[in-house]
């Protein structure tokens, strides 16, 4: 399906062939200022030829709001979004007419369809991924102005070149402050470096290895790490729609993704309850929060006030232009060794895009969230429910319970 | 939201202290044989009490069917399943009333509601997914009956014992010999031993550990792999529903999980292109398939009728009554140390949990892509189509493509 | 599909000859004090067997909360309700085997599922409209305990015995009072007569007109009128979602339904706009209103504030004990004379059931506008707007709008 | 919400002052041939300026397809339609910045969202239902090439000049051969005259009824009436998606709609049973149908094949340029007369909006019965079932239900 969320709902169309690529997002707040430029700086961050490590194909991607907003406001009704496919070039006969490339999506989408787009990826076309950058861009500007959210996403590894907290040695899920450093951890940083990993010393690594793999006429894969800071309490929709699920959901939709883990992730299986455990402490907000933060922001499917953080794991992109041992569609052996342009590696342009699928995450979230809590807010008070119900003392005032 | 499906759908209800709980399943193909029986299998599988590796609440979980079957036979319209809570205990006064249990559900549920579950974990209990094993089963049953899918998980590490096959230091994402496992495990294996790990020296080493767990009052995390095989070709709707989103939903929507990785998953991140891609190769039964497999069954979101497999991450339980320092909801430091009931590892009552999701997603799967070809079937056939968008003519044929 | 709604979302399952018919009602705010009780007032409503008019299937409905609540307040989490099905009567062999019922669901759902229950009515039977009578009955509770909401259905007209405000000859569109009596209507003056028509001389006329019918071994249809009050401003979604498609959508569920109209419905096609527009006055709480209510509450699909009201057109039965010339399932001419017990008219019965998915429609939009509302009032400020974007200073201030 | 369907889904964007208005079809079947020019006939039917009876708004609303197909045919991805926003005239300060219109939605626009569009109706204007009429296009073409559906809407009364069949005092739903003029009815004599009602006395009438109502600077209301022939057998999803009530949904979310009645209608709750049963014969093709057809070709919310006919109520417009008593945003009592362009009577344009609104519910309930027909056939076959739970012989054959 092409759309995304349930309230907050992004509908997206295009493909590397057309004449455009776009977005309908539905339900933002009214209210909202919105010019084209809130959207733009995003776009231009996953845009490909922004440097030697990604596709020379040269697009600007500039949007262009249709509907939606008057003034530089967002009216409330239905955002309307589009960005022109710029450099297409013709489709000339070539090996990948014969040869569906190995681990793409050629093969299954013309199963899936009887049909397919004749050249570049069509809808499996890592353009496709504009429309959800786009309408993120605005669930992000939501966010940060009404809720003071904010999320940075950064490479944390590239081929086996990683960060020191990916599979550390340690007893613990992580090294010590690392918790610290998502704190802080800012865009600005990340953008420092085309590799947008925010570690100088790795990111010279990583950089060397996507050069020295696109020589190769390869292609190498990566993570990465996202971090959600001044989440709102209480989002996430159990059970089936707790938060973690949404956010899966959301970064195995991206291309070439083959995992998602959370908080301590796979590391922290191996871990002891009495380890794992984060215990409560309050805050100076005079909130409980937590002292440590192997729960990632998330318990039982729903925010707890901490930082959520999170890992995605990236393959690395099929369409390489070494010759590859494989077979025709008719199912004869043969060699294709692919034309056309392509990204060696797609972590540094697929920052952007995990962080706009996160704020739709989170968007959609909030309003649903936001019902509850509004509907339940015009109830009258409660009258003798035991403690157990409504906590203690401190809770109760903090969500202002209506128990009398 | 407690709705799980686009056509095959799902609406579960239930928490430990009702009466019961269970499940509503819309659009269940008609004229399926389905007795309680056909659910009560994977139930029993589920349910607590089994060994002494697991919660000594005792509850049979017998199911029956309330609507949607007359004679046995499905009739299409919705089928109500409930099973009694029937070992419930009256809550009495305890520590937990007093302190939120660290990384437990208690304290986000009170701040997303305002009110909850005086006793035992409430929707956040494992009950609830009683709901979502029984919905399973019914589709399992179809799944296999008209597609022949096999879907079988298991025990892969508990702790750091672990099947060898994770975190092999071979340069390939999996050793030699682990797709063929995949191709072989049955669940009689799997369940041959409590902890449901088909490997017997492994397993036994994960039995110690558990019950060392279980003897110090703690309690450890551990993984499941499931595989489906016979997966019909073209399930998965990009974008956002590529069948690995809908199954990295499924999974971290399971209490207790914090990742998931399909096909060769975070390993694979690390390896080139020329090593992961899996070319195409003709197979006995005409049809292209591929010589690897570390796509997981899965390119661009969609099946290629190679088998489907993946992993979940769970975390330690976080009732351990161990003494914890923590913080009570009122914010003054404590000690807590919980009683009641509890599992030290979920992973082996996981198992029947995972499978019923996988089940679940691929149901679903099935029937908005039968919607899809049955749709286009009934189109006229279609000239001059480019080869390009059609791929070769076995290809072409196997599809029925309607062209000419 | 047998779930409605997008927040408040209820589910239903069951049919004539299952165990029991029920629902599960998804996202009710957290916080509402409900037990059994408020729920088997419509229940009791809706029961066969009330009276001399309605069928003598004799079934006390009685419903249990299955989850959800605890100590008498809704937890947030999905209420599952319970309704047994006691008194069935085991199928004998019978003419309605061999022949589809003329204008029934006999023939229709054994085409669409190619299976169908073997007696009664199956899913089409009229117990399948116990679980939405149910949800209703606690939508309805949270909206008067919320926003005053009062939702009052009664029979206008049963045959050609009409109130009087049906097909006036008057050139508006009501006569005069019309609008007066609808905002004074309550539920017991609906229920001093079995018919359900508050207007005694026209009631008893339709109970004569009823008993006929019944005599005769024939049916007769009816209308049915539904008043909303209090209905909070600014409900309803567009495009799709107007507030009055939903309500037709609703009330089209309904079996045995064939029209709609909403404010003044057909009659207002004939009027001129300068008849038909309602004036804006300003009203004793200082807000806008209207003079008159041909809009039926309800402008561009949202919500004005005035009161919602709308009729309902219900057909004869199709189930009559006369016999009828009609054709075997096998295309036989003959004649069928069903037995069985049935309702002569549904309007009676009908009443709940209308104002149960009234309820349904006016919970889900405002669960959504308050999603927005509250969203949108965590925004800045927003400076110099155009006024002709705000309304002007009185409207500004009602709403609170972020200007400055 | 701006999303209508569950499988094929159209999400439309746009209001009147933006850049350009559409929508995204999603789920398109792959393989339609579809291009412009089959989508622009509806649109042209549908724009404004065709003649002296419409608004003098001159808009050519040319569409471009702006993925989803290529060489002419659909891939099955997302089709992104666009229609530029031409003939806008700048927002000059006048009467309606301070008077909200009389049951326009200026109003109720702004207390909902807050802030509203500053000039023209914004997302209330018509311009809104170009992308369901574009969408509605591309449904049509696929139900006319698949099944040989034929739609045709026509205006059957304006203000008091009604066709015959409409009010009959016949004791019956309707006068003699008005079904058969139902399935006898196209396109080519609605457009005979720009009135679009197909008797041409009539027409005249209404012709000069609507010139007199525009001369008087007032607005007329009117009933669409449309005929739905060659619909497949099976569709509709009870119990909340019968077939009716989505038709009911889809009618009244269009703009000015006050009510929609299927088959016999209003008229038909006067009749008794026995005179509005639908009897069954066998029909040429030896399937079953019926004789008569008040139930407008649905039973039980699911169609049986014979002709579906429903009729729309469209109130006058409310934009009219005689001086009205009315108040401002502010409460202050003043007169207002609009300025700007607008249609005296919606009905004529209103035809293929109709068309296409349900075109969108055939479609959808289509794709989801293929769905269950194609899942059900590949199970195997059920010996033994009752004879009343599969019909008889000639209907189990027709539909091949899988008993032995």
């Amino acid at each position: 399906m092409s759309t995304f969320g349930t309230i907050f709902r992004v509908t997206t169309y295009g493909e590397s062939h057309g004449k455009s690529v776009g977005c309908i997002v539905d339900n933002c707040p009214p209210g909202l200022p919105l010019v084209e430029a809130d959207i733009q700086t995003q776009l231009s961050r996953r845009r490909p030829g922004q440097s030697d490590l990604t596709t020379p194909r040269d697009e600007k991607d500039l949007v262009t709001i249709q509907s939606g907003t008057e003034f530089g406001i967002t009216l409330g009704t239905p955002i309307g979004l589009l960005v022109p496919n710029q450099d297409q070039r013709p489709h000339d006969y070539s090996e990948t007419d014969l040869y569906p490339r190995p681990s793409h999506a050629d093969w299954t989408y013309l199963q899936k369809y009887g049909v397919k787009a004749s050249s570049g990826g069509g809808r499996s076309s890592a353009r496709e991924t504009i429309g959800r950058v786009a309408a993120g861009a605005i669930a992000e500007k939501y966010l940060k102005l009404a809720h003071g959210v904010e999320i940075v996403a950064f490479v944390s590894s590239v081929s086996n070149v990683a960060m020191p907290f990916i599979q550390t040695e340690d007893e613990n899920a992580f090294p010590e402050g690392f918790w610290e450093f998502l704190n802080a951890i800012t865009r600005e940083e990340v953008d420092k470096d085309p590799v947008r990993c925010p570690d100088n010393e790795i990111s010279e690594k990583m950089r060397k290895r996507i050069l020295e793999v696109k020589a190769a006429k390869d292609s190498v894969g990566g993570t990465v790490t996202c971090v959600i800071r001044n989440v709102p309490l209480g989002l996430g929709e159990p059970c089936f729609d707790k938060l973690e699920a949404k956010l899966a959901h959301a970064m195995l939709s991206i291309p070439a993704t083959k995992g998602f883990e959370v908080g301590s992730g796979f590391k922290g299986t191996t871990l002891f309850g009495h380890q794992h455990n984060d215990p409560w402490v309050k805050k100076e907000n005079g909130i409980l929060g937590t002292k440590t933060n192997n729960s990632g922001g998330i318990q039982g499917g729903i925010t707890n006030g901490e930082n959520i953080y999170f890992r995605v794991a990236f393959k690395p992109p099929a369409t390489i232009s070494q010759a590859q041992q494989t077979a025709t569609y008719d199912g004869e052996d043969g060699t294709l060794a692919a034309r056309g342009r392509h990204d060696p590696c797609v972590v540094p342009r697929a920052v952007p895009i995990v962080e706009s699928m996160a704020a739709l995450v989170i968007m959609d979230a909030v309003m649903i969230q936001q019902s509850r809590q509004s509907a339940a807010s015009l109830l009258p008070p409660i009258p003798n429910l035991p403690p157990a119900m409504v906590g203690a003392v401190q809770s109760r005032e903090q969500k202002k319970i209506r128990t009398e």
